[in-house]
């Protein structure tokens, strides 16, 4: 690829090269952060537009039920959407439930997992992970008395012994795009009796991801990021069928009860997966996500996992050609990489806000404990539904100007925003 | 009032004559089921095109922060819809959040007050309680070696001695509409160092609830009944100031850091009541709730009471008039009774089926565990923003016709649905 129409040719025959049009893509902008907040997929206005004017307004309470014109089924909605999302991520849709947050969605795997595994006081997590997954563990480690044990990222099984419960993972770096060996991780930690949670958030929509053949445990995935479920969209959970008969989530609301409407005084748990729901279920939100993963109906994660190669292969290959010097810290294999690149500088956050000025939008990540400075991480994600190599192309070359121009020196960017 | 134009007439006096026009009620739809889901405000459509088509599809991740149309600002979103709540329950915005569905707010509620009186082992809970109350006490209490005890609803101090650490009781009763004496209630339990927490689901935006000078210690209540926030809209949360320094909620995520984007390694709550947020906010639902709480902009609760009141107590007088022999429910003094009304009946399921046929909504409530009976409470609600005299009127009126032709007895009815 030396210019422009190299990468136009690439999008020709990449097998996502028609899927551009199902998103709302900005004018003038390239969106590499994908990885935060998914782009908007056509139809979603009109399905939302839908569920607000007949189904609240003109349903209203009806539609928990179907409505004569097939609408509502609110009460079936979330069990709709874990259908969907469940092919993605190698599972059945009766081990996939949809609604909390992602940081409910881990405290309530994390709580069933230590009670699944009661002679056992260690909960291990990665110090480098997406921080509410520490966050959260810490949270349930002090609430049940459990010890919070940080192992090396680049060898979490060192820190499984005979006291670990739970060893969970991020299974894409949100920093540095490094993915693990999913089953080979579940395999080493399984052997010491460990439960094994995968965070998917950084995966689902991306990467291939097996959950039921890899034999893990737990999972939980963000649905806002390459799912493109709109901001803080519900995320799901995953629970390996081996485990559903004894694994109890401790938010016992109503609607995982086996019975919601006899508003019995005593909580019975539904069977299964359905228990892992707790309160009435946010139907904007659900129907949103519902309505945005249709886009992967036609697609196999094989193919999405093609383009997602395609498209960093060709920026680590165009960033190696003109900007040799540059500190990526994303793995050039591709069994150990995620659907981003990302690169150390000492600007990096000015890097981006000047990609940003130019309409070229990745993020800034710090590392280290200094809210001020400028330096640390600038992250690219590569969302192959609507990026396309030309996208790649116009990057770099942006990106190219901004480090000869030094425009990352702008005083204006010396100042940190809250985001990006 | 003996006949429609009386009803009119008192339409035309009440404080809240000219609410209705900011809702969409159906054609030829009497609803009496706010108390489950408000209905729509007219602004909310459009309010959530735009965040849809400007902030997700255009802004992406740069509505984080405010774009230059002054959109955006996701980031102090739940922060501006507690201040809405706020004035409604008579607090302090700083001492709201909003966020989680009510079963992980109570979830987060509870926990945090049996940490507060670690040398108390029993959460008194009502039985007649919505049951995700009770169901969420029992969870907790599992989780923590707690008690549940459940106490007799008229009298819930007799069940409050030196173990119990929170009294934990919903403000108007989901069945009946009864309503506590809240800050009599509060100063009881409190004067035996319990604390108290209350549910106010069903009271918020419906009765003036002072929860600031109440003295009270915990609350949680549902914006999607009387609120208008749409189908499982976010609940929120109060904890009281005199408490807030010490009390911690267990869902340590990332949004309740003192530092989110630090991205910090060990977690840090968030000062006051920012650290009781958990993921990522849901900001579709967020936006529509924000958009909703407009309406209570120009209104006093006080004004919301009255209109409440004039329209329950006409509907229990044309009772008593037109039905003698209805088994009401409702306690008749006014500071005894919520916003609804209720009767039971033998063949309750089929009533409220055959009024819903007519056109006028209300709901069914079990009693006991026979998931399959007809007998229990038909209830109706009666959101004085957008129900009218007339549709009092109206709603008795159908009410007669239904048990002197007996439509109740419609074999179509024998089969209980899931909802309503």
């Amino acid at each position: 690829v030396t210019d422009r129409s190299d990468a136009a040719r690439l999008d020709e025959v990449s097998p996502l090269g028609h899927t551009r049009e199902r998103f709302v893509v900005p004018e003038g902008v390239v969106y590499l952060d994908g990885n935060s907040l998914g782009a908007l997929p056509v139809r979603v206005a009109e399905r939302l537009g839908q569920v607000v004017a007949e189904e609240w307004g003109e349903g209203l309470i009806r539609s928990w039920n179907a409505l004569p014109s097939g609408a509502g089924r609110w009460m079936e909605l979330s069990r709709r959407v874990a259908a969907r999302i469940a092919p993605l991520v190698g599972a059945d849709a009766d081990d996939v439930h949809v609604g909390d947050s992602t940081s409910v969605s881990l405290f309530k795997t994390m709580v069933a997992a230590a009670r699944l595994r009661p002679d056992r006081r260690v909960l291990v997590v990665e110090p480098s992970t997406f921080p509410t997954d520490g966050y959260v563990a810490s949270g349930v480690a002090d609430l049940l008395g459990l010890e919070l044990r940080w192992c090396d990222p680049a060898d979490p099984l060192a820190a499984v012994d005979d006291d670990v419960a739970l060893l969970s993972l991020t299974h894409v770096d949100f920093r540095t795009g490094a993915m693990y060996d999913l089953p080979a991780v579940t395999a080493g930690a399984q052997a010491r009796r460990a439960l094994v949670q995968w965070d998917l958030c950084h995966s689902a929509g991306a990467v291939p991801v097996d959950l039921a053949a890899s034999g893990a445990d737990l999972a939980v995935g963000c649905t806002y990021k390459y799912l493109n479920g709109g901001p803080g969209s519900p995320a799901f959970t995953w629970v390996s069928p081996r485990l559903q008969a004894e694994a109890r989530q401790p938010i016992t609301g109503w609607m995982g009860h086996a019975s919601p409407f006899a508003m019995a005084r005593d909580y019975e748990p539904a069977a299964g997966i359905r228990h892992w729901a707790s309160g009435t279920p946010p139907v904007l939100a659900l129907s949103a996500l519902d309505c945005a993963l249709e886009v992967f109906a036609d697609l196999t994660m094989a193919q999405v996992r093609q383009a997602s190669l395609s498209l960093t292969d060709l920026f680590i290959r165009l960033l190696d050609e003109r900007l040799p010097d540059l500190d990526i810290v994303t793995p050039r294999e591709h069994e150990r990489r995620g659907s981003q690149v990302s690169f150390r500088h000492a600007q990096a956050y000015g890097v981006v806000q000047a990609l940003i000025a130019r309409g070229v939008i990745g993020d800034f990540r710090q590392i280290g404990d200094d809210d001020s400075s400028s330096s640390g991480i600038a992250r690219f994600g590569f969302a192959p539904l609507y990026v396309r190599h030309v996208d790649v192309y116009d990057a770099v070359e942006h990106l190219e100007a901004v480090l000869a121009g030094e425009e990352y020196a702008d005083p204006a960017y010396s100042t940190r925003n809250a985001v990006t």
